[in-house]
């Protein structure tokens, strides 16, 4: 009825979860962590990592590492699925899932990690996004984070995670066509016409420096929702430049500790919302970062109708992140 | 960019929550909850109420009683809200949003209660659905339920709520945009197709009587989420007669009482679908129930894609609340 795809994956049952309420986080820490060093052969093989050029794969002595996920959503093409059949349309659940092990401490959130740090997790996306955006078979590679339980994270050693999917989301779908709508009646980019519009005013805008944007946006869907949007025009982010993403890592990490702060350390998704894989540069669409604060579950109203309630308005939101102390 | 409107409401941060992390709800229910009994003068005054007749309105001696939400999303059309100006559109909060109180129970869960309960809880949700829905200002009721923390619910004592708006959702829309392709291809509704469908092969059917049919939905967003679909094409939940009521009670009933045994006592939300407020018989879109249980958060894939991945097929998931003992 509505279009939109659900992956069935009973595997993902089988998964460890150090986050489930009753687990013993101190437990892992103390030595059964997957992702800590010393334990790289309780991973799949890395796919890429920053490390010593002397230390062999798989070995101690990285300072970020990606490995297939143990538990894939996603998978190589194998058998065929059999059709639906009838009403109902079924496909084989091809693709990706890749872990990225942010750094080789266990138990540090992102933005107080040193900006190096920051800066290999988002080279780590870049890189394997380019890769995977090289297959045919891919058609768009989401790189997102989620940090603590309430975010959906199931191991607490910081991670983020990139899914190769054979279509293009619905999501993004929905926010390309908005943004061609406005492209075909004004010929501009909607993002862009937005941080120009931001500029004179300021009251949702957080921060601006040549290279990126962050500010609280129109219609947050959840308390201190908040963007990264680069300062000059590109629908790509695997297109992202070296400079230009240290700047985002300056921007994440600085965006991350406000949050830190004011929310006393609130669970929160990061998204990278990007073009298709292989699309030309979009004079319309501009790719950019979202944090989503999980402060509150989603509730029926919500899960209704699609909108969201939201008790804080952008220009408190950004008035507040940008008065903390950090 | 998508179509989706927030509802921003900063009077909402106001309001209490016995269900937070910390609250203590042994001294709710000690005598603080404003809709146990003897508390009627702490909430608005009632707008429907099952109860003695000989006792006035906003006092005990009731046992079912709808009322303003204290903290409204959405309310009274007052002065108009300012335009967006530039990019960006805003409009009035004009709506309603009432709490149903099911019983005067306190801690009871729904499928805890006598039958008499639930259908007094449903009856409260279609009177008031047709009362709101004469207002020429709303287009649609979202009626639904949010149980436990998990599901969004900030005071224990159990409630169901409606919110009348001054448009039809964009969830509503995607669904009855599909429904209404289905309908103009085949001349035929598609969720009587689905019923027809899982008839003789029975393997997502929970269970059907003359009336209702429980099921597990193809593509199921997440565990175990299960729908109650009423037998014969009907497009509006209003329209809902005493008859076909009493067998969504049942059916409601005894679902939850199966998810309840299956997965100890999970929280949910509870959505109804229905047509638009005052839409003739719609031949090609049928109301019904939504049951989704909230095990998991929704996680970073979910917000960037607006796709889902579900551990539990729903096949085995039909057979396990079919298999339960209850």
């Amino acid at each position: 009825m509505t279009g939109r795809w659900v992956v069935i994956a009973a595997a993902r049952r089988a998964r460890p979860n150090d986050l489930a309420s009753g687990a013993d986080a101190s437990t892992v820490a103390g030595g059964s962590c997957p992702f800590c060093p010393g334990h790289e052969a309780e991973t799949p093989p890395e796919v890429y990592a920053e490390r010593d050029p002397a230390a062999p794969a798989d070995s101690p002595g990285w300072s970020a590492r990606v490995v297939p996920n143990m538990y894939p959503a996603l998978g190589p093409a194998g058998a065929a699925a059999p059709p639906g059949g009838g009403l109902y349309e079924r496909r084989d659940g091809v693709g990706a899932h890749e872990v990225i092990i942010e750094s080789s401490e266990h138990g540090a959130e992102l933005s107080q990690l040193p900006l190096e740090a920051v800066e290999r997790m988002l080279r780590a996306g870049r890189e394997r996004s380019r890769d995977l955006g090289r297959d045919p078979g891919f058609r768009y590679v989401q790189f997102f984070k989620n940090h603590g339980a309430a975010a959906g994270a199931s191991l607490e050693h910081g991670h983020a995670q990139l899914v190769a999917l054979p279509l293009v989301p619905t999501a993004i779908e929905e926010e390309m066509s908005g943004a061609a709508r406005y492209g075909e009646r004004t010929g501009r980019c909607v993002y862009c016409d937005m941080l120009a519009g931001e500029r004179p005013e300021g009251r949702r805008l957080i921060r601006r420096d040549d290279e990126m944007a962050v500010l609280a946006p129109w219609a947050p869907r959840v308390p201190y929702e908040t963007w990264i949007v680069p300062a000059r025009h590109e629908s790509a982010f695997d297109k992202t430049d070296d400079a230009s993403l240290r700047a985002l890592a300056r921007a994440l990490k600085e965006t991350l500790a406000r949050l830190r702060r004011l929310l006393d350390a609130p669970d929160y998704n990061f998204l990278v919302h990007t073009a298709p894989c292989r699309s030309p540069r979009l004079p319309h669409y501009h790719w950019h970062v979202e944090i989503v604060p999980r402060l509150q579950p989603i509730a029926g109203f919500e899960w209704g109708t699609g909108f969201t309630i939201n008790t804080m308005p952008p220009e408190e939101a950004a008035a507040n992140l940008l008065h903390v102390e950090i």
